[in-house]
């Protein structure tokens, strides 16, 4: 049971419209998806014209005249344009026209739309961008991604519940367990905040608190959730895309190094194309903003239609969980614990 | 011109005391690295002979009755094992009679030993970690790894300081770029700290100052040394390590998925020793304390005896470098220019 069309800002993403439109596309041939392109209404059309593709039941476009740069301030969506696609896009969830909301645009603008279109899920002090970082066993929930640079401990104990509400869905675990991200797993290790933070966590009952765990456990897959705030997360976000690039492109240099493994390389191909399929962060549709009433998922800047695609699905699955719900609920649990 | 021994911390080390004193064995052949053992003297003694080796000139042994645990405090080596392997090794350096000192034990124990014997460098206010991070262009030098988890602000100055010129020795560059981790490159991105850390690096004369740069910077190679707090920098180095490890990893499995690609790797696994090589922690000889009086090189607990060759050759290297004049110059440099 669907409860709707996802609203996709299409102007945002560094191959907006058309990759972003190719994306909505294959997400309703592929999975059924509807989808709302929202963006300037005329070249949308234009574009939809060119991929001999014409405005449908399944895909459909709502105007809206403004676009948000990537330069941008965040507030801009608030005092500026708020006829702007992402604003536009994220009032459709408000008015429950649409059921979710995507955008590969500006991630500030995003957040500030969504929070001051949607509002915050009643307890919730700040929402927190979380993914999915893939590892050998499954993958493991991090966050805060970058939404909050400068946190209080309770924050993190709110990213803490949200966390494991999200885990207990996308990884379908019945009871997830959240690491705070340290450098070190013993309780003494850390700096000033993170104790605190460490502290308070273990004294909450809506979740299945570890303790510290290390950067390493990211990629063990022992731990469900990992819990930091948004300026390590960020970091740690850039870090492992980096690393990943690096070995995967140091592999490329020692592929073509010489005859033998370059007759070598032709045949290991089919295995690293689904290696990098494992890899890659855009078959995980985006990051999502816990935290907000409403999806809202949140794309590299960089997406491809395939990207895009995944992400509409995804926001399309969350649509129909009771994730908002069930963090409303936890968090109530947390206050009456408290 | 050598400048004498290096102490070599014998009982510090998960393969301790064996594979570190292999790895003495193997700096002195290889490199011609003078080396003074340092534990317990009769069993270092009787490992020697069991590898066919002896007391020389190249490698001997000073005799400590006391070992620092991997689970003992710091402050350990300051108000109990005062006759700790880990601290006479670093008396010796302090009396002039080792040039530098090695250790994979106890990180924090390392720090206290190295700073409560030789001092801090004129100037410096907090010694720091670090360590080059290869990359497909060379090497970029992070700091700090972990030895301060709550900086101020005019830490995180100095570590640009100590890293510019750690960088212009190790990776060989005349005017090192120094750029401040952060999540953006713009100056608006960041935390409330950094942000203050930005404006006083700007204003410092010793370093050609970059601005922000993004965890992915640290694997471009557009910047020489990357600075960041102790608490993040640990952090962003066992992310590292563990992506890398996840990576190679995935690609084992896929190497071993089918027949055809069993066979492709084959072909390829000379191609990929050398990638493990590049990759690969070891060969750059372990992470520096820098801010001390003296040499002082921090392994990886599960360092093998290439990997303490190597730490030995880097420490044998530096202590012929006049790495500790420059810094204090340095370190005045900017006290006159403020």
């Amino acid at each position: 049971m669907s409860r709707g069309p996802i609203a996709l800002d299409a102007m945002g993403g560094d191959f907006a419209p058309v990759e972003i439109i190719k994306g909505a596309l294959l997400a309703s041939q592929d999975f059924g998806v509807e989808v709302i392109l929202v963006g300037e209404g005329q070249a949308l059309q234009a574009h939809l014209a060119e991929l001999g593709q014409k405005e449908s039941d399944k895909v459909r476009v709502c105007h809206a005249p403004e676009v948000v740069l990537m330069s941008d301030a965040p507030s801009v969506v608030i005092r500026g344009k708020r006829r702007s696609s992402i604003r536009v896009a994220a009032n459709l969830v408000k008015k429950g026209e649409a059921a979710g909301l995507v955008s590969a645009g500006n991630t500030g603008a995003t957040m500030a739309a969504a929070r001051c279109e949607c509002g915050l899920t009643k307890g919730v002090k700040r929402p927190a961008i979380a993914q999915v970082f893939p590892n050998r066993r499954s993958g493991t929930v991090v966050l805060d991604l970058g939404a909050n640079v400068d946190c209080k401990i309770d924050y993190l104990v709110q990213f803490g519940v949200m966390g494991s509400v999200y885990a207990s869905i996308v990884l379908q675990k019945g009871k997830p367990k959240v690491g705070l991200l340290s450098i070190g797993t013993e309780d003494s290790k850390g700096n000033e905040f993170s104790r605190g933070v460490l502290q308070a966590m273990r004294d909450n009952a809506a979740i299945d608190f570890v303790g510290n765990v290390e950067g390493r456990d990211v990629f063990k897959g022992d731990v469900d959730v990992v819990v930091c705030d948004g300026f390590v997360g960020n970091i740690v976000l850039k870090i492992t895309e980096g690393v990943a690039e690096t070995v995967l492109g140091m592999m490329k240099d020692a592929l073509s190094s010489s005859i033998l493994s370059k007759a070598g390389a032709a045949l290991v191909r089919p295995s690293f194309k689904r290696l990098k399929k494992q890899m890659d962060y855009s078959e995980y549709g985006g990051a999502i903003l816990l935290g907000v009433n409403g999806v809202c998922v949140i794309c590299h800047g960089g997406s491809s239609a395939k990207a895009i695609r995944n992400a509409l699905k995804r926001a399309h699955d969350f649509a129909e969980s009771d994730m908002a719900e069930q963090i409303a609920e936890k968090m109530e649990l947390r206050s009456a614990a408290n």
